[in-house]
């Protein structure tokens, strides 16, 4: 998943990737707002190593047939001092969710504590993202997205879990940490990507439309689905996220964006200098031969995130024709 | 870990179990009130099938040397409307643990969520019983609980983390859901157990105090650990509970008490029965040949108890006889 240099590859500064995510989306409808908030998010998965989370999406949003149906305006339809229930006004997640993180945060900032679902959206893309807001405005965030089905519970024959990514992220003096995970063996994204390049899947992990175990990328992409990762584990981490999913107000088996930020100075002083020692006492693990360092999650991301925005983006000539040729 | 009938076994019923473990706990110094809070989930855990997390527990805690150290009464430290920071005062888990999610519920019930933390405590149990009791108050109930090191991190050669579990409780028209795992790849009471009947443990999850790879149990159980479930995912979670335990005032790498309470009301109307249909769904997943059903968090162990409600429990001789020799 990391974004090399490739031969067929256009070199872009960060602000002129911007200005071709935001072009392209506003020619897709998106208001200049909305495209920056989008377009924002799609920068940042690429800075961080997540190529196929970067401005490829936004073919796939074009194409996605909800963003042909109307839209409306994200709004609160039911809200506290600590909580909120959002409609995301079938406005894609990056939108919506983004929308679901701050009102956490702000919330999160009056009353130490909020928590904040939204129905109504589809499709959010990378869940640390919103989880780093919540954390850079000094929360400890929890995030969770529960989606349509494309997991199969173990003795199914049939996908009924999304792939329902957790995050968790922390303030600390030496800088974000934010664990980001989805819940099935294998990102959905990887599997159409393999399917489109006609590479096997890993044995074990993929089940076609009549529950079938196959390696055939093609055909778990057409109806069947994946495992979940880690075993009973992994399945009962996925089951939790969709259930957690039911708090946004979406229908059992459909997108919901839950977000919880938690101010820890309410209780405890100094939490970013104790998260920071945790990290030190960590990295700082007596290492097997041969092993370089202790990785922290999200330390690999954010440390080529710095890299990149010095050196820019490579992006696929292929897509940088096709949002141009939106 | 299920609890079979067994030749060196003696049937009790739950009031003569329950009377056993008081009279006990109350020998090693605990007050009548402690005594019934630690003998209800030991009996619980009993019930649910987990043998050895019942009522010979009371002997673990009888030889732990931090129940030989002054004990203080569990206080609140810090607190708001919806969040709490308690002083275990050197109280076993079972009793700082319970009133830390007492506190919890009660104020998730007047301000809709709370956040507590429980620090100065050491060996809290099984993490579902206490998120039942948030859910059988209403809520959704999150709990995690970070400890002393037994997992090693990837391509470390030292334990740095605790088996940090993590437990999600749902209401349900249709009855408590409960997640609830450890994120180390055993239990570590697994591994004392069979370091002590001296058997292998799996390939791949041991390592011993020099950190190289084992099947030793009892090399694992002195000074040696375990790997964390499920790879890379499993590790950022167990890093992540640990995390979450600074949250308790607790330092980096000791035991921390989290619960996080959620009132679905102030979000959705109805979560139970929303709740009781996902269940539902996910039940009627088609199953593959041979599989009798699809299995949701908690059913197990759930179904159990009812059963041994009636039946009654089967302890161990030995253990009956220790327990009265306290």
């Amino acid at each position: 998943m990391l974004d090399a240099d490739r031969p067929d590859g256009v070199r872009l500064s960060v602000a002129d990737a911007r200005a071709l995510g935001e072009t392209a989306l506003q020619r897709i409808g998106y208001p200049a707002d909305e495209a920056a908030i989008i377009t924002d998010q799609l920068i940042d998965n690429a800075l961080c190593g997540y190529r196929f989370a970067s401005l490829p999406r936004i073919l796939a949003i074009a194409e996605d047939e909800k963003t042909s149906r109307p839209r409306t305006a994200v709004r609160i339809v039911r809200e506290t001092p600590v909580s909120a229930l959002i409609d995301g006004g079938n406005k894609v997640g990056y939108v919506a969710a983004y929308r679901g993180a701050e009102i956490a945060i702000s919330k999160a900032l009056a009353s130490g504590i909020a928590v904040v679902g939204v129905h109504n959206s589809y499709y959010s893309g990378r869940n640390a993202y919103y989880v780093e807001l919540m954390v850079r405005a000094g929360m400890v965030g929890i995030h969770t997205a529960s989606a349509k089905p494309h997991v199969l519970p173990p003795g199914g024959r049939r996908a009924a879990l999304g792939t329902n990514p957790i995050s968790i992220g922390f303030p600390s003096t030496s800088g974000p940490v934010v664990y980001d995970i989805g819940t099935a063996s294998l990102m959905w994204g990887e599997v159409l990507l393999m399917a489109r390049l006609d590479e096997a899947l890993p044995q074990g992990v993929g089940f076609d439309a009549e529950g079938s175990p196959t390696r055939d990328a093609a055909a778990v992409a057409h109806g069947g689905g994946v495992t979940a990762f880690g075993g009973h584990k992994g399945y009962g981490l996925s089951f939790a996220i969709q259930a957690l999913g039911l708090l946004t107000g979406a229908a059992p088996q459909d997108y919901g964006f839950l977000f919880i930020a938690i101010d820890p100075a309410m209780l405890v002083q100094d939490f970013p200098a104790r998260m920071a020692e945790l990290v030190a006492r960590i990295k700082a693990t007596p290492r097997r031969v041969g092993v370089e360092e202790i990785r922290i999650p999200s330390e690999r991301a954010f440390r080529e995130r710095e890299q990149r925005r010095r050196e820019g983006l490579v992006l696929d000539r292929k897509v940088v024709d096709a949002l141009n040729a939106l």
